[in-house]
């Protein structure tokens, strides 16, 4: 496997630029901008997700002898594109929402400024990037407001593609997940992973309590014991009398969460087992976190909701050139009207800090300074180079949980509706 | 970046074969099976896709000093786990529903037998590929059918994760997609590319006809010119003065399809250019393709609701224990229970061909043959090695188009319904 990015892109991109090669005019100055036309159906706001992976991407998009070989074979380009792409390098700077940052319907989330052929042949990676880590984040930032602090696991892995899940449990983490149980996650981003065991390994053994006691010598009695494999009852009092009243947690995943749950933690209190954590899983989304708010439960398992976006799969972003020569450009045939030229944005907020609307602007026409003003994008990268000193993940994690104290309250509500904030076009 | 797929794992699969390993369960003889237990609401067939990427992922399990560092520094597993990882190997039996079959619910689509801790370490690996995949092909396979013969160019890159997009364009091929606009796929997969022009190219130049003068120069007349940028009449006026008549196509990525479709052919044929295409994009879904039907349309390209499984974007697969030592095993304590036991699966068939019922059995107890019977699995790895002379792709992609001609035509039904043939268990 190449570890260059330069394949994962549409053949359009690389015929566009051999035929601006030929007409002289891929080295037209051109700024290309990332936004979403609107959120997805009922949904209050998305969180940016991805830049960082993004800035990597851009790094690798290298063409080396591999990725030519390919292109040559099938003659998807000329000889001179050919030349022009063995010599490829980004050049140009860009400019964008950080990560962690809320977005609303035409936020400028990310700006690329090259001449065109540099530019260009970036959108289908950029966005591939941007539209699956929004996605989950966005999904995620809404199960972490469910959950009102209590742990979330992300377990999603098997559910989406092999390395999708590792880029949604970086996105998950971004919006507040305390763990993952994916190991590249860990290694790649730095993730705190978790994980006990499954039904298989009860199965395995003779018993439930030869299973359990397998696992506690292993893992100790901080270990979490999965009890539903044959009845709840029995198993939380096999867990005890195997772990001891010190045992770490137990793990429900079926059946009806918030009566089981209660159920357990009656049982397990009267076993003197009155630190022993509940973990539920089982097929959970935002609304079935907050449905179990009032249940004794102590951490959330989340799979498929969270690695498919909780019924929005993907941001629906999209990559436009708004800007030739100093010149805005929009395309203008239909509904799917875009607006042209280079723009900035800036949050406006109350005095309490409570955001007020989303204003966008052409960078040459920067509205007037409010006080609690904030301006959104951030330079990622000057003349082809990373800027330093860029976001953490940790801090992008904090930045999304700072932002999100700003929003109204009704725009954090999981029911259909609005984007919580107008977004002003200037 | 590494090349092993081992750490594409959740933490649980390592912490279970660590306890296993411990009390000496390790090395029991198990068979794992992955089987749906429903197909996505509504759905009337699932395609199998994903097994040769399955194959290729299980060469690449092995634990290098990545991985096995990562583990080793998050103290995930013990020293005696680290060090029967690092000779970890597969060496048990395949078998599986081969690429390009259908599945129902129930359906045995691999089974894997190997010792406890040979077996486990691959399940969130391969549930993670073939939920993915056939979750995309499964859709995939509803579109091709609605384009009732037409071209079919899958175009989702930027829509799902990058490396998703490499996978989904394998899957959308294997399921009959003439084309993809993904290079990486081409590299990879040996699937036909294809692309022109975006709006871009068109709003990088003075006016609409350099761009087509561009193009065509650097494209030849045989290439598809996107009209719909300004005014789509005007569009395609300029589209043959540049091109002439014998343009290759036409595109239309935005508007009523239907509509604009039948005008441009009319335009087309009242310019001379009477062989020059329409190809169609823009929000395409199965339903909106079928709608499509009785319009002049030569091709569509697909994105979105592709590259999300149109509404599925999961196949909801499971791996599970079905037997240890021989002896049928299976979790009991609620709705979500399973046939223990090694299974094996026949279609039954009409004399006509039609398929009748998909016949789940364990395999020492197969039912009496019947004429028309097709037995199901076949024989993927033996002893840890692939079995030679498997489908190519392009195989499978015939076994999928035969496969759908025997599907009741009921089954082939765009709208909600059972699945087109009822399972039996034996």
């Amino acid at each position: 496997m190449s570890t260059s990015t330069a394949l994962l892109t549409d053949h359009y991109e690389l015929t566009m630029l051999a035929a601006a090669l030929r007409d002289g005019t891929a080295d037209r100055p051109c700024v290309f901008e990332v936004f979403a036309r609107r959120l997805p159906e009922g949904r209050r706001y998305g969180v940016v997700a991805g830049t960082g992976r993004v800035l990597d991407a851009i790094e690798s998009f290298r063409f080396g002898e591999a990725e030519l070989e390919l292109l040559r074979r099938t003659a998807v380009v000329d000889d001179a594109t050919l030349e022009w792409l063995a010599a490829y390098e980004f050049t140009g700077d860009v400019d964008g929402y950080p990560e962690g940052e809320l977005y609303f319907p035409g936020s400028p989330i990310l700006s690329v400024r090259a001449p065109f052929g540099v530019g260009v042949v970036l959108e289908t990676l950029v966005l591939s990037i941007l539209n699956h880590d929004s996605a989950i984040a966005s999904a995620a930032a809404r199960m972490v407001g469910a959950a009102n602090g209590r742990r979330m696991i992300e377990m999603g892995s098997r559910r989406t593609h092999e390395e999708a899940a590792t880029a949604s449990a970086r996105a998950a983490y971004l919006a507040g997940f305390t763990a993952t149980s994916n190991l590249e996650a860990a290694r790649r981003f730095g993730i705190p992973t978790t994980g006990t065991c499954a039904h298989a390994f009860t199965l395995l053994h003779d018993d439930e309590e030869s299973a359990f006691r397998g696992q506690v010598e292993a893992l100790g009695v901080g270990t979490t014991l999965l009890v539903d494999t044959y009845d709840i009852t029995k198993g939380i009092d096999t867990a005890i009398a195997v772990a001891g009243p010190g045992l770490g947690g137990v793990r429900i995943d079926s059946g009806d969460l918030g009566v089981l749950a209660r159920q357990a933690r009656d049982q397990l209190d009267s076993l003197g087992a009155k630190d022993t954590r509940i973990v539920v899983s089982g097929d959970l989304d935002e609304y079935s976190i907050a449905a179990l708010r009032a249940e004794p439960v102590d951490a959330y398992g989340v799979g498929t909701s969270l690695v498919t976006g909780s019924g929005a799969p993907t941001a629906g972003m999209v990559y436009k050139l708004v800007d030739v020569d100093g010149r805005p450009v929009a395309k203008r045939s239909s509904h799917k009207e875009s607006r042209g030229g280079r723009k900035s944005a800036l949050r406006r907020h109350k005095d309490t800090g409570t955001a007020l609307e989303e204003i966008v602007f052409p960078v040459d026409d920067r509205p007037e300074a409010a006080e609690h003003d904030r301006e959104l994008p951030v330079p990622l990268v000057r003349g082809g180079r990373r800027v330093e000193g860029l976001d953490t993940l940790a801090q992008s994690r904090e930045r999304l949980r700072a932002a999100l104290v700003s929003v109204p309250w009704e725009g954090l509500k999981l029911s259909r509706g609005e984007p919580a904030i107008p977004t002003t076009f200037r």
